[in-house]
């Protein structure tokens, strides 16, 4: 199968273009490297060194004989999206090429109009060259659980059958969206489920937990062929983060009561899901949702998951939650289709921490404390002096 | 009350100016005159003659005596945004600046992407100009009947309460809509309602259906008062358009079975909703949603409605419709919030059937028959074709 990644240069993309190298697909990369400038706009870095995209496309090749298509461009040129998959001539593709933090569309108004436009006017150009040139190609979307909130009901995948005042309907899942970023995934999903209804393209929807962890088997061959790990307050996630935090000492930084239930996937989950999305299409005009996670956890729980494995050394505290968000909830999400289609998990237990800590004791000499407190602020007035801050940190 | 109109040069946006000041309140136009400009992108042209805006202005100054600003710029420019606010100081912000054709959006890429950047970075600038300057002001968005499409489930007012697997929860009410512009505003909506829940913004999203007639009270006192009236394929709505038809002998042109049921309003009606949105503004962090139509009617209908007004000079004719849409569903939706404040609805009968007619008459030498018909479908293939049929009737 010929399979083109959008955002093949990212913490998930990168590793997801390996996986279904090695898994004997035909792989092309797109990407327009926009994940290493924000790291220099905010004075960020990697804690595991990556190496310039050239140098991983080559070492792929040299490690397992073969090798991938390059693209270098952005989304939102259309003329480029459209040449792209003319060249390529995709029969799926993975679509990882978004602006991906809540923070970072949380820093200010720019930041914000940027991450929806970039978001939503990539997938549009996306969605617009398939319908042109072919609308069998399959395109798996990354969405986010993010986009349901935290319902008093339980979350379904995707749709939900409604009864009201005595009649039915299958309908979209209701959204309530927590930031700037889950909020351009939303009408993602809105502007792709209107492509598949409208001009009969094949869409997988996948709304991905938060994603730790940072070995895959095709990643680990090489180290120039390791993907990124973040662990700084705009872009590093939650178990990654609380990792870096454990090594060096600095307490678990728990945001508000700790009480925020996610559901959470280890990397190499995630990208096997992709394969078994690519793998397993769904029919025309199907705008098929699948949540794409393993467990639940709340904040506070992976916080004692981290403590647990590294005895005596680590010391739990709550700062002021910067999200306004529930800090306790009910949550219940589906998530059997992926296993279903037979997705085996990794799941968070203590040898797989241990691991994730070994990574982090390895590189722990290039931590940069002063990234990891959290200082862009959801709210109204702190958020227009958040920029400022965030900079002042390079 | 000071009340800033966004798109104050518009078919809606005008005789609501009009209607407000007219109503005692202080009112400014905000308008980037994009309509105008549309129209000579088309080769379109409104059926009235329609004044300058500052003709528009100063003959309102005369009749009335009461004076208004006005804010030329775009609502994609924050810093424009932002200074008018700050210039106006408005208790309430009325916002129709958007791009609101469906056809329109349908054209092509191009015209779908910029319909949903036009409108949702616009509407950002705004809800980030009032969060920033005063959270307070009242945010009355225009939004559509039809974000909700054509469930199989009663419509309700914004907001649903859904029961689920023994639990329950009040969700916004699940959307499907039906082109590019209508998704904008579902987009719109998510936006909105994310910051009245994180920012305590207050906000009404109007859902309004689709909006008939050409007379208010204000607008008939002079002709350069007039507001425009559209026939053509890609901004006239279909009770204008057969009014049209009728009155030059066209046949009355059903999109398919016409069975597609709509909420409809008269503009009389759709400006007195505004004045009584902003006279009874929401709770802070509320996100009210009003459904603002009076009537629910077919296509069908419609067409057989202006048959019985002009006896014996109508022939209904149905075409191929160009939309991807239900041509015969389930419509029921509620519409209560209005007319419990106090809307007392102008309902689509035969003698104000007539006054439509006798407008159109008066300027049938006005009427270009060519730009009738519609070519902009919301196929893929015919869409990637439409823009040069569409430039075609220059």
């Amino acid at each position: 199968m010929r399979i083109l990644i959008l955002g093949g240069d990212g913490y998930l993309g990168w590793p997801c273009a390996l996986h279904l190298s090695a898994a004997g697909h035909e792989v092309g990369v797109l990407d327009n490297l926009a994940r290493r400038a924000w790291d220099r706009e905010l004075g960020y870095e990697s804690l595991v060194p990556i190496a310039a995209l050239p140098d991983r496309i080559d070492a792929w090749t040299r490690v397992s004989g073969r090798r991938m298509d390059v693209f270098v461009g952005d989304l939102r040129d259309a003329g480029f999206v459209h040449a792209s998959l003319r060249a390529f001539r995709p029969d799926t593709v993975v679509h990882f090429g978004e602006q991906r933090s809540a923070p970072y569309s949380m820093i200010d108004r720019e930041h914000a109009v940027f991450t929806q436009v970039n978001n939503v006017v990539g997938t549009l150009n996306v969605v617009f060259a398939i319908a042109e040139l072919d609308p069998r190609i399959h395109l798996i979307k990354l969405g986010t659980m993010g986009e349901y909130g935290t319902p008093n009901i339980d979350i379904e995948e995707g749709w939900l059958t409604v009864s009201h005042k005595g009649r039915t309907d299958r309908v979209l899942y209701p959204k309530r969206a927590g930031s700037m970023y889950h909020l351009s995934k939303v009408h993602d999903s809105h502007n792709v489920e209107f492509a598949c209804r409208t001009w009969n393209l094949r869409a997988t929807d996948l709304n991905q937990g938060v994603v730790y962890g940072h070995w895959t088997e095709e990643s680990g061959c090489d180290p120039v062929l390791a993907t990124r790990f973040d662990y700084d307050q705009v872009f590093g996630t939650v178990l990654n983060r609380f990792a870096v935090q454990a090594a060096i000492g600095y307490p678990l930084t728990v945001y508000g009561a700790g009480g925020q239930t996610r559901g959470v996937i280890n990397l190499i989950d995630a990208v096997d899901c992709i394969r078994i999305a690519a793998e397993n299409p769904p029919e025309a005009g199907e705008f098929r949702v699948f949540n794409q996670f393993t467990e639940q956890k709340s904040v506070g729980q992976i916080a004692q998951s981290i403590s647990r494995v590294y005895p005596g050394r680590c010391r739990i505290e709550s700062v002021e939650d910067p999200r306004v968000e529930a800090e306790h909830h009910y949550y219940q999400a589906a998530h059997t289709r992926l296993v279903d289609l037979g997705l085996v998990p990794n799941l968070m237990d203590d040898e797989f921490l241990s691991s994730l800590l070994s990574v982090v004791e390895r590189y722990r000499h290039r931590v940069r404390a002063e990234v990891i407190p959290p200082t862009v602020s959801w709210r109204p007035n702190a958020n227009v002096a958040a920029p400022r801050r965030v900079v002042s940190t390079r």
